[in-house]
């Protein structure tokens, strides 16, 4: 992975004044992915993102942007069928790139959340259960957001592991074998599962780490000027009110295709 | 707008114990957003997210997200042509519904940010250009994320006003007669600016509840979970060291096609 552009190029993206990009720096950005991530003969870490219909787009964007500047990185999205997937709004559009059968090995894999008909479906949908429980036994990382861990559950994933998953999902954590454990995002053995929705950046910037090194997770962060300041301060379910809860629930149930 | 799952419906996004949707808060969920947002004669809040080669997803999906369940509002994607739209790594696909003369009185018109090939392009593009001129003229909000600002200012829309951009990009915020001004997001009249990626969420829960009112915005950062626990804590540029800095350019410039 070379710098296309030279390192004298400027321009709207590269305004900052007084950066140069050292001969320390491109060591530091080039660090040895397939050693760190285990990758294949392609000598590139395949991540491989799982859509399906009714998948919430956040999910599966969130963890795609903090790892598709890794080194070494390719992200792929890969669904029963490739072409576009909708969301569980029906409202966006987002392409697969390949099939299940056309993904056999990456050494990532990104199983998003959805909404309550994207992730039942897919909960008891034998054909991608049975590639999520394939693909596992040779990745790196297992990882999911939001409901997405329930679907991991599904695939018998997470029998009496720790996981988390989307807020107002919690208590079906423990029918799929799981033991609920609060957190961002929960790492255990080669698995990782994301709170909801927007904890996906969180999860992927820490994989961006885990793939690279810390220096490439604390630039990822930068890079997406990830200095967040929401702007109600309700976005934690522990402390919301109950009248923001059942509204929030009463928004997804409406929104929802 | 209706809960067309019935108020007993319990599933893995129902399962929050004890909560009931009772008639205030069907109230509080069903605003009046024509009369907030100024909705044309469909009596649904068009947001129009523009899409174009190279631009950054999480721009687009972010403020997406946060938009797409509040009551009245319907999201869709323009680009100059229907059909995929790739973003600025080249390795995610995203479809743009209508072409720009089919998305004439958007009330809501959201500009996403790209990679240095795709914003620059962009504000060269005298079609999306004028196009942006002429539904801004209409819009109740025009708003951008990222160096979308840019792309906002090479139409002519910033002269003089307080804006923001991508922490790479601020230099440049004079360049098309804007005011640069710090903050995740900057309102001024019927524009608001977003700082880089990720600050495309907090601006569009700002939003959310721009268009309906403060409880929806609440709700909203609720249903993305937005709690945020940036792992590195580097996402601030004006505390971010240089090699951090250096890092993310050259990874932002080594994944760029």
């Amino acid at each position: 992975m070379s710098d296309r552009h030279g390192q004298d190029r400027r321009g709207v993206l590269r305004a900052a004044a007084g950066v140069t990009l050292g001969a320390g720096i491109a060591a530091t950005a080039s660090p040895a992915p397939a050693a760190a991530a285990g990758a294949g003969d392609s000598g590139r870490v395949e991540v491989a993102v799982l859509l399906y219909e009714g998948f919430t787009a956040l999910d599966a964007v969130g963890p795609y942007e903090a790892l598709c500047r890794v080194p070494g990185v390719r992200v792929t999205t890969v669904a029963t069928r490739a072409g576009l997937v909708r969301t569980d709004t029906g409202e966006l559009g987002i392409a697969a790139e390949k099939s299940l059968p056309q993904v056999t090995r990456p050494d990532v894999l990104v199983v998003p959340g959805g909404g309550e008909r994207g992730t039942t479906a897919t909960m008891a949908d034998a054909r991608i259960l049975e590639w999520i429980r394939r693909v596992h036994r040779h990745t790196v990382w297992t990882t999911s957001i939001c409901t997405g861990s329930l679907i991991l559950g599904a695939a018998g994933l997470l029998r009496g592991l720790p996981a988390t998953t989307y807020w107002a999902s919690r208590p079906y954590v423990k029918e799929v074998g799981a033991v609920y454990t609060p957190g961002r995002f929960v790492e255990t053995g080669r698995i990782i599962t994301a709170a909801g929705v927007s904890a996906g950046i969180d999860m992927g910037l820490h994989l961006a780490a885990r793939l690279s090194d810390e220096q490439v997770g604390r630039a990822m962060e930068l890079a997406l000027e990830y200095d967040p300041e929401p702007p109600f301060r309700t976005g934690d379910p522990d402390t919301a009110d109950e009248r923001t809860r059942a509204l929030a629930l009463k928004l997804l149930a409406d929104s929802a295709v």
